[in-house]
Order: C-alpha cells, then sequence, then structure tokens
C-alpha cells in the first residue's frame, strides 16, 4: 500500500510520501512515490502517486513528453511550458489516459483494476500556487481553503491530527513537523506503509525548492518525532480524569440519572425478554 | 456505518457501541447496537453488532432461543444455560447460520452481502472471562492478552489509541476512557458513526453489571473528554520542535547530508531526463 499527503497553505507546499510497494504481504518492494519537476525560476512541480504500480510509472514516464493539442496549429501544451498548474494538470490527466487507452482493456481482461490516484501541485511563473488530486480517470479536484489538504492510499489513520491542526494559515515548518506526526501514526498502523519517507518543502513564489530530504530510520528528526509524539500523548490521556459513577464526587459523572436523552439499555434476562 | 470495540483486561470487560445506522447518505437512523444478557450470579454477556440491519436484528432476535444440540438426548445448549462463553459463542454462530439459511439466497440475488459481525464477551459462573469476534460465516476468534481487544465497523480512526493504551494490566476505568477518547476520534472522522454511545463495565467475577450507561451529547464526562482531548492534543503537537534544515544550529537537523542510507531523490529538469 502506500501514503502519501499534500497540503496547500498560504505561505507554500508541503508534499510527503512512504516509499513501500507490495503485491500481497510475501512480495514487499521500495519504490519512490515522490518526483519533482523544477525549472528553477519558471515552475516548480511535485507528483506523488499511489495504486497499481505498473500504472504510475507508466505515467510518470509519457507525462515528461505528453502534449495537449488544444489548438490546430498552437504550440502543444507540455508540464514544461503549460502557463498553468491547472494546464499541467489537464496535461497530467491526458497521461493517464494515454496509459489507460494502452493497458486499460488488457488489465479488465486479467481481472485488474485500472486503479491508480495522484497528488499533483506546484506554481508555474505568473500564477499562484495549485494543488490537484487526480483520478484514475483523468480528471481531476483542486484543494480550496475549506479544504486545504489530500491524501492517497492508506490515508484514515493519519487523517485525525491533519484535521486538528492544518489550516491556511499553518506555518511550512509545523505543517511539515503536522504531517510527519500523520505519517507515523500511519506507520504504526498499517504494516504496508514504510520508510524511507520523501519531503519537500516549497515556499510560496520561490519558483524552486532546497528543501527536499528523504527520511529514513536514521533521521534525527523524525526519531524525535515518533518518540516524543507517543510519549505525550500517553501523558495527555493520563491527565485525563478518569470516569466515575453515579454517587463518586465530581462534576464530570459518566453515569447520570435523568441528564440523558436518551433511554437507558434494557437488559435481557430471560428468553421470552422481548427487545424495544 | 457503525463503530463498535470492546476490551478483555484482566480486571474486567468494557464494551462500547454508537447507534448510528445508514443506508446511503440520506436515510440515517438511531438504533441501538449493544443487547446484554444477564442472569445475576450466574451469567453476564454483552453482544456488539455491526453489519447489515436486517441480519443483525434477526440474529438477535433468534439468539434467544437458539439451540445447539450436541448429544443426542442431551439437553440443548442455549446462552442461558452453556457451560462456557465458548459454547455460547457457538449458539451466536449457530443462530448467524439459521439467518443465513433463511435470507442468505435471497439477499444474494438481490445483490446483497451476507454481512454481519459482532462482538461477544462475558463471563459464565466457573469460567474465567471470554471475549469473542463472530463473523458473517458463523466462525469466531477470541481475544487473547497480545490482542485484547476487538473492533468492528469503522475501525481505523480509532485503533492508534488502542494501540498506544491498552494492555491487559490496564485498569478498568482507564479502558473506558481509552475506549471513549477511540469513539471520539471516529465521531469527528466519520460522520456515518453516531450519539447515542452505549457503554458497558463488567468487573471480573461479578457475573452482574450495574455499570452499564447511555451516552448523549448532553453527558459532562463525554463532553469533558471530547473537548480536553482536542486541546491537549494540540498543546502536545506545538510543543514539539518545528524540523529545520541545514545549517540551523539542532540537534535534530530534519535534513543532514550522509545522515540516511537512502539516496537523495532526483529532480527532474528537462523533457530529457530519465528517472531512476
Amino acid at each position: 500500500m502506500t501514503y502519501c499527503v499534500a497540503v496547500k497553505l498560504k505561505a507554500g507546499l508541503v508534499f510527503l510520501s512512504d516509499s513501500r510497494t507490495n503485491a500481497g504481504l510475501d512480495q514487499i518492494s521500495t519504490f519512490r512515490k515522490m518526483i519533482v519537476y523544477e525549472k528553477p525560476g519558471d515552475r516548480f512541480m511535485c507528483l506523488l502517486s499511489a495504486g497499481n504500480l505498473s500504472i504510475s510509472q507508466s505515467v510518470r514516464e509519457i507525462l515528461q513528453v505528453e502534449q495537449l493539442n488544444d489548438h490546430e496549429g498552437g504550440e502543444p501544451i507540455t508540464i514544461w511550458n503549460a502557463k498553468s498548474m491547472f494546464d499541467a494538470a489537464r496535461v497530467l490527466g491526458s497521461a493517464v489516459r494515454h496509459v489507460y487507452n494502452r493497458d486499460g482493456e488488457s488489465l479488465k481482461r486479467a481481472g485488474v483494476d485500472f486503479n491508480v490516484s495522484m497528488i499533483f501541485g506546484g506554481q508555474v511563473k505568473g500564477e499562484g500556487m495549485r494543488l490537484f488530486q487526480v483520478y484514475s480517470a483523468g480528471n481531476f479536484i483542486e484543494a480550496t481553503s475549506e479544504t486545504p489538504f489530500f491524501q492517497i492510499g492508506e490515508s484514515k489513520y493519519g487523517k485525525p491530527v491533519l484535521d486538528r491542526v492544518i489550516t491556511p494559515d499553518t506555518p511550512l515548518d509545523e505543517a511539515a513537523k503536522c504531517l510527519l506526526v500523520s505519517m507515523d501514526s500511519t506507520l504504526k498502523s498499517n504494516l504496508s506503509v514504510g520508510l524511507p519517507l520523501d519531503m519537500a518543502v516549497y515556499e510560496a513564489n520561490a519558483l524552486k525548492s532546497d528543501r527536499i530530504t528523504c527520511i529514513d530510520d536514521n533521521n534525527p528528526y523524525f526519531q524525535m518525532v515518533r518518540r516524543t509524539w507517543g510519549q505525550k500523548l500517553r501523558e495527555v490521556f493520563d491527565s485525563i480524569e478518569h470516569p466515575t459513577w453515579d454517587g463518586s464526587p465530581t462534576d464530570v459523572p459518566l453515569m447520570c440519572e435523568g441528564s440523558g436523552r436518551s433511554q437507558p439499555l434494557r437488559k435481557i434476562s430471560t428468553p421470552k425478554d422481548k427487545l424495544i
């Protein structure tokens, strides 16, 4: 499986991906799922991919030379000359459709779904930053200030902390930290998500990034985050009062007659008792 | 959807269930998913159910009168006279199979899976406590000290805190608190899990329980847990150092040349660049 996540903030973009790929539990390998396309001063783009590896690798290969011909006689659009991230996302969608046209029918015959999903974000000179999630039909949606992040792959374990922390005003380094905590929860609960991680942090309007790093189990910062987060979560848990039952002197009883609007549960005590 | 969870500790058992049932997003209703079977001094059993509501309601109805005939001429086994929780779980499995025999074929014709899963635990006089997860084929597994909890329904959001806190030595009230935190994370992330909750806490060898309560949004303890957990989680997050990049004075750099064994990511900067 895979876990990839990206956020769009006022301050910039942050991308994070794991690198475990598996076909069943007995065939596990490491494939990087992030690619950065960069022409410093002109454009910065980052692509994260999940799903069937043969499809996502083909899409990535084709994407570099894919062309969209919008107007007859006009110059074809590629990710290298697109005037907007929206057009670049269309080129990516078109690359996905190319692979579908080539492989879709054969995969179907073999009983394999055409399964690929991607996160694609960045900035082209003259435009603001944009972040897209691209589906296996080549269609896509864009992140907004209400929903500033996208996740693909094993997304559930790592979502609660994103929901609690990420807003468009979150600073870049704080968002990077949040994504690493989100990844930690996912690594802890799903064996098919694994190290090393790739992280890219892009500062708004820089049109290039030097903050791209590969994080393996020797990384001192990620080691510290994993250790501290687990430890402190436990401390917070311990600091919350235990529940008490009727009659105990507390302001926050768990069981209290008449406080709730809902009926208490009836016990069944003979075979003839009927449920409500 | 549904979220139900139960733990088996040395000190006793704790059960928690939500009560939202939905058929699509436009048909949402409240059904209680917990039933307690109790003959004080003789047996205490608690059943949590998830899956297709018509199946789980039928299973619960049939369970009260279901009989297993192991030996010709011997007394049939019911949940009310079973000498062990294992036998009671077999009676439950048999009730599931009865419903399958009655409805399975028709459901299949209608394109509906025979989908039901249950958690069933308790204690019968003369035996220790036991906790089972029962599948839609009527087969079941038992919790052990290595895996002291079971979840059914929407289990992912609420699993990380259980993994971090629950061991067989966890005290009863602490486990009750942990299940409520687990439920809070699930409620926050999945709209199809909803209040009120039913909670049952069973003390080892009591053979009855007075700690059974229904928790709705007026419950002062649950209100306190939800507020405090969210707030303190945020404080913990803020207390962890932000990542820093090469050159910054810190003991735990995020990016540091040569510290990792993994190759840094290559950027693609022209259409002719080849991926590794």
